[in-house]
């Protein structure tokens, strides 16, 4: 590319969004704003690819400096006044805007141009000497924070001073006389770092333009990037925008509204605005602002105009949008707009208005919502009747219940975290500093900050529950107290905080599922609309498929039979049936547990009511179901009443016999049910009788028997044989259709599919065990000693057993596809590892043409969305190509 | 096909050995001779085809009746012999023929033909009415039992109670009367059925046909089938051949030859006859034969017709040669040729010299020699100096030494072999219906018979040590007693037999490697010259280095560091290691052990002396060092002299640290290098050291060293910097060239190869724990709980420890080859699990194009072969297609 050919700045006249990646979110959306004609001041960005460049030498191109020199006459001219000099100043702003937001994280000067001269002119031409020093004092403070990186400390404190010797404390309540000494005092401030305030505006500009370039690689910048996954070479770009002024008096003012509710989706205004301000008023949380409505009242006409815009730009986006604005004398200015963040719950209200408004698609609403949007709004709340432990009321700043231990410092809230331990972040406030504090803590209490404030803001983003400005509460960071209602709590000690209710409490408390779920229920059909993937769930107790059911499960795609073998009443006879000498003792036994599992599974077909039902035959070793070694020897040294010496012995000694180096590998799942057939005859036994019992009830079943384990075709032969004699046994005139089908487990079951679909009607991807196996991993010895060390070194990605491990796992699972659908076209193959709930597995399950997903019924919900956003991507993505 | 085009009898002119699958062996072999003009009798062939429609009609086909007697003229014809009638009678054998050997397994019949009138004629014809007499007494003994299924013994019991009368008790020593009244006694014998002996010579020669055929399916014939896994389907074929008769008097005779002795192999005849006798008499072992030798001078005409008949079908045949022939009345007619089963070590001898002789190219000598064979001869004898143990000397009918308890039967045999227990079978003299138990047994010793009883050639074939003709032995196999020697030996007593020596010992005694190898590193040479893949070698100690070297080896392809962790001196210095708090007290204990792997090392690297040494770092969990939980416990409960308490305590908590669910999947193997990388930086030191001393020795190291369990390329990205740093600061100048490589034995790391190989400069295929994971089988748990079981069942074709699973295992290994070729076209790979000793997974390997297959250092001479042998198969292969 010929660099000098490349435009290095835009007029805000010439952008719009399709150059959101040179002009910035702020500049792209200011240009986007003139071209809709929108109030939006004049002004220019100056590209992204001029931060990389400046960020690669070091200095401010001499090419850049006469195009600003330049973009600057335009500027005056545009404006009718002058840089630098009276009789009409102008003043501009410098403002970071990168192609990504990052929410404060960068830096902002405002009325640059300003100087003894010019502000001499404000004076004269406003005849407001108090908005001209008040201007003056905030330049002088952003220059020398920003710019010169004096602490904002000796700012802070040179107001103190200055305040203590002349009355009120703060700098809007000083009068003339005090604001000017603030100034001389700023002065100072400078001069005490053998600095001094540049009287030159274009010094003052490309000072601040350089300083806006290098906060892109601040540390703060660069941690937020870290987290969030931004790219490092993208740059910020720079806006040079005329100055309005929200401080010149009762008829002006600043604000920032969402064009929604963020909190609740509500189709309403929401926002707060401060009389006679500047911009970093409202965000810093200094003075409390007033709710935006109240604008309506005070200034009408901005209102209207204000209202008019958010329709608008709501329209133009397509989207709810967060918008900051500025009242000069009644005349209102739009000085940014993007995409308004908002909590899960709202996000999705949002979603679903704006489907049934006509503004977006059923693809663009379902590709909106993510899968942790769901899981916010999952969230469980806090049961009612445990006010005795409510230590604080705050501002419900982002919803969802968490407890955890409180910490006060970001710093420590990482180091804890990397124990395991579950924190709550309690601050005075929060700042973009404590951004990496934040995602390793659970959630957040704040002291001060409203719904806008920077805690409330990121706690949404993230998803993590929030209650801020709790202004009863003291937070003593330093000290690492938290006094409340009495009580002085330390690190360490937990606490919950509900951000739904904006309440904390004290310790843990009892939570409940989300009650009102009509949003997600209508949401998730729309979701279905578009999925090829079904979502099934795994329960293995008729309570869990009740609880899947609701959730939309659309069959049960694994009922492990042997968590049924642990109740109570079972296990007595369980063991004496894995201590039979023969395989007829072991059959009288079995003839007692048949009759629990025919009542087990006619629940299960009973509440189905059709669906498909997948039991899986006994898989564990036989050792799971007897005490450990350890303990029946401590039994054995003092038997308890009515436990016999000589049955505890048979008990040693058959656990004794059972024992294994590597259980995972061993002598379970299909392989006992070879050798030991007795035990898989009577399941099956027993399925064949719940199922007619549930067919003469008016209900037809729909039932699928699944073998677990299989790695050899001839397994699979010899027990499709052995369950068919017996299903006929129990149903001679072949009432019930079943399928039989098996779990693809075992590497090596991938690679024989085609001979094991010849025996198999369906498939069911056990990516659990597969994972253990393919990796080598035992998943009970890995995780605790070595695999977290791999993710924090980076030799893995992430954590296997959470999100399919594609290169190796997810290359089996194609092969075992591809497989078996050349032995049979249509086999039905689902997965039923833990992975089915994992949107990313399931986005592969879709792209290598699963029927279904089945997951735990609490992911459901996630699972479904899941299932949509990939059919939608696949289609995408087959349209692209 | 049109049935009625088709060919059902060949005349003996006709056929050769192209037809051996319509006409059996004898029948080819027959009809191959007259081709040859060798003196063979005239007869015809019916087709094993012929047998499979008689099976499945149940009766034969009148158009092959009439066939057959079609073929019965032109036999007169040819003979100027006339069948039931005199003046001269022809008489013909009925003799059965498969187109695979099936020694002993089905029937024959001579003499057909032979009736009161016939007979008559015999005796005008040859006034000799003895030989008529006992001709006659043969034919209704062998069809009573043959054809009418009368029991044997009920003739045995016959001859004995005309014997009684008459004075000497055998048939052959019988004087014409009482010969005459044995005549007339088995004429009762068939009365007693309800029979008649049939006069009608036709009804004789179909009802003889009839029978052959039957006796394909007779159950002993089913189970040498299944044993010997040849094909039902196939069926035997008829013989139908004039008479010849070894028992006209002291001119004539009957035996049988070998071309070369089957024993040694030497080049010489070897074989046995009975004068005045017919052919059953030398296999059935009544009367003890001579040597062949005997005839020069007993019959030189005929004997040296045989010389020459032996030396032309060798030279045709191209092969050792087994030949039956009759001598009537000096003249010698050719009866069977087939090639001469032998032992291996003569089977060696005979191949090695037939390429010598230019009689065979070097590939078909390869091909000739099956692994068995060199396991055969690989087999130790008994040390010197244990005669003391003797208990017999027989014949040394098959070489080798097997150790086990004697057992008397075939049935218990079988029995007590599903038992696992290694069993000697002790039998009177061995039948077909023992040819199971004879499988099922690890040595036999009998005491009757020759080198061509039954006992003696099974043996041979089956590789397996025999002693046979211990005459001085009585064995009571009804009452389970065998008497040698003065001692009283019973079922469970140990005896080892030397087959090569053929004396029995009782107990275990010590046995030595076989001393004379000259044979065989001849033939291994011959081997290499034609084979692609090398054969390395598994050696853990200096002492294996150097019997893989003697072996043959060409490199080492596993070497285990972890072994040398064992040894009393270190084993103390490991466990402190192990046992440290932090990784600088694991570095002291790393540093004494340092100096002990560097010797190791050294000695490795001097005995290759240039060859590639792979040496992998440490891989079984750290807790393997550490004695047993159960261990401590009980020392901790009365510690031994200098034994702390707390040292144990600290112990006892370390393998409580370490213990795992699963071992075989936990922390192991390089994750351990990984997370402790103090461990692995002390081994490359200390190979860095080793190998720089022996290069200031002179010789040149070739070292590879080896990452174990990698399954992720950023193990090996990582591992590979940190040895590579190591021993950099080890050998700063890079004196030595060394590759760094990977085990692949993860099956994950099968699907990732193309990325591993981007840090691996070799692969080596670790089958073994590669096929625990692809089958999710613990080796440890799953033998003996469920592998055995599902060999029995036919589930598993063969254990996949012993041979690598194609399906499974070997799929992923060829996709590891193909990706890692892919990213590296020269990448080294070999095999390194105990399937590189396998000669069908080394076919395997060198399919996929292996380098090299390592074996443990015995089982090197059978994988050069093995490898050759490949070659040679997949360069006809590919000639072919």
């Amino acid at each position: 590319m010929n660099l000098g050919t490349e435009k290095r700045i835009y007029d805000l006249g010439e952008g719009g969004m399709h150059l959101v990646h040179l002009l910035g979110g702020k500049g792209a959306g200011l240009a986007e704003m003139r071209r809709m004609g929108l109030p939006v001041p004049a002004g220019f960005t100056i590209t992204t690819a001029e931060c990389t460049r400046y960020l690669k030498h070091g200095r401010l191109d001499e090419g850049l400096v006469n195009e600003v020199r330049e973009a600057m006459g335009r500027l005056e001219a545009a404006t009718g006044k002058s840089f630098g000099r009276g009789p009409r100043p102008l003043l501009v702003s410098v403002r970071s805007g990168a192609p990504v937001s990052m929410p404060g994280m960068m830096d902002t000067v405002l009325n640059v141009g300003l100087n003894e001269e010019t502000m001499e002119a404000m004076v004269a031409l406003t005849g407001d000497r108090r908005f001209a020093l008040d201007s003056m004092r905030r330049l002088m403070q952003m220059f020398g924070t920003t710019v010169l990186g004096i602490p904002k400390e000796e700012f802070d404190r040179a107001t103190l001073r200055v305040a203590r010797n002349n009355g009120p404390g703060s700098a809007d309540m000083m009068d003339l006389d005090t604001l000017d000494g603030l100034v001389r005092e700023f002065g100072e401030v400078y001069r005490n770092h053998g600095l001094e305030f540049p009287q030159d505006p274009y010094r003052q500009l490309f000072m601040s333009i350089e300083a806006v370039f290098r906060s892109w690689n601040s540390d703060r910048a660069r941690a937020y990037r870290e987290i969030n996954g931004i790219d490092d070479g993208m740059g910020t770009a720079v806006n040079v925008v005329e100055m309005v002024f929200g401080n010149m008096g009762e008829d002006s003012a600043t604000g920032v509204v969402f064009t929604r509710d963020p909190n609740t989706g509500e189709k309403r205004l929401s926002g707060e605005y401060l009389v006679n301000a500047q911009g970093e008023d409202v965000v810093a949380g200094i003075r409390t602002p007033e709710n935006v409505y109240g604008m309506e009242r005070r200034m009408p006409g901005a209102f209207r105009d204000l209202v008019e815009a958010c329709d608008r730009l709501e329209r133009h986006y397509r989207d709810m949008m967060d918008i900051e604005f500025t009242v000069e004398r009644g005349r209102l200015y739009l000085l940014q707009t993007r995409v308004g963040k908002r909590a899960p719950r709202a996000h999705l209200r949002i979603t679903l208005d704006m489907l049934k408004e006509g503004l977006i698609s059923v693809e663009e609403a379902v590709m909106r919502v993510e899968p942790e949007h769901i899981e916010g709004i999952m969230h469980p709340r806090v049961e009612d009747g445990q006010d005795g432990s409510v230590i604080c009321s705050g501002l419900a700043a982002s919803p969802g219940v968490a407890t955890g231990e409180i910490v006060f410092s970001s710093d420590r809230a990482i180091e804890l975290s990397k124990q395991g331990r579950r924190l709550i972040l309690v601050r005075p406030e929060t700042t973009a500093d404590d951004v990496r504090g934040m995602a390793a803590s659970a959630g957040f209490l704040t002291q001060k900050g409203g719904m806008t404030s920077h805690a409330a803001v990121v706690a949404r983003a993230m998803g993590k529950p929030a209650v801020v400005g709790a202004e009863e509460i003291e937070v003593d960071h330093i000290g690492g107290v938290l006094r409340a209602r009495g009580l002085t709590l330390r690190e360490g000690d937990v606490v919950t905080v509900d951000g739904t209710t904006g309440r904390a409490y004290i310790g843990e408390v009892r939570v409940t599922e989300v009650a009102e779920r009509d949003d997600i229920d209508e949401f998730l059909r729309v979701c279905d609309s578009v999925s090829r993937l079904q979502v099934w769930a795994n329960a293995n107790t008729p309570e869990e498929v009740a609880l899947a059911k609701r959730n939309g499960a659309k069959g049960i795609g694994l009922a492990r039979t042997e968590r049924m073998f642990l109740g109570n009443d079972r296990i007595g006879v369980v063991r004496a049936m894995i201590m039979s000498r023969d395989s007829e003792e072991r059959r009288s036994y079995l003839d007692r547990l048949l009759p629990m599992q025919v009542s087990d599974f006619t629940e299960f077909f009973r509440t189905m009511e059709g669906m498909p039902v997948i039991i899986r035959l006994l898989d564990p070793p036989l050792h799971e179901f007897l005490p450990e070694k350890e303990e029946i020897l401590e039994r054995l040294s003092g038997p308890a009443d009515g436990e016999s010496a000589a049955e505890l012995k048979k008990m040693l000694e058959t656990v004794r016999d059972l024992e294994e180096f590597n259980p995972m590998l061993g002598f379970r799942g299909c392989r006992l049910g070879i050798i030991h057939r007795e035990i898989y005859e009577m399941q099956v036994r027993a399925i064949a009788r719940a199922a007619l019992r549930v067919r003469s009830e008016g209900i037809e079943p729909n039932v699928e028997i699944m073998v677990p384990l299989v790695g050899h075709e001839n397994e699979m032969k010899e027990l499709r044989e052995i369950i068919m004699k017996t299903f006929s046994s129990e149903d001679p005139e072949g009432r019930i259709r079943y399928k039989i089908g098996t779990m693809i487990e075992v590497p090596r079951a991938c690679l024989v599919a085609d001979r094991i679909a010849e025996f198999a009607d369906f498939f069911s991807f056990g990516t659990n065990d597969l994972t253990q196996m393919t990796f080598g991993y035992s998943r009970d010895d890995a995780e605790g000693k070595f695999i977290r060390q791999y993710i924090e070194r980076g030799i893995l990605r992430h954590d296997p057993f959470t999100s399919i491990d594609l290169d190796g796992v997810g290359r089996l699972m194609k092969i075992g596809v591809e497989l078996g659908r050349k032995t049979k076209r249509d086999l039905e193959i689902g997965i039923c590892g833990e992975h089915g709930g994992d949107p990313e597995s399931i986005e592969f399950c879709h792209t290598i043409g699963l029927d279904y997903v089945s997951a735990s019924p609490r992911r459901i919900p996630v699972a479904r969305l899941a299932a949509a956003r990939a059919a939608i991507r696949s289609a995408m993505g087959s349209r692209e190509s």
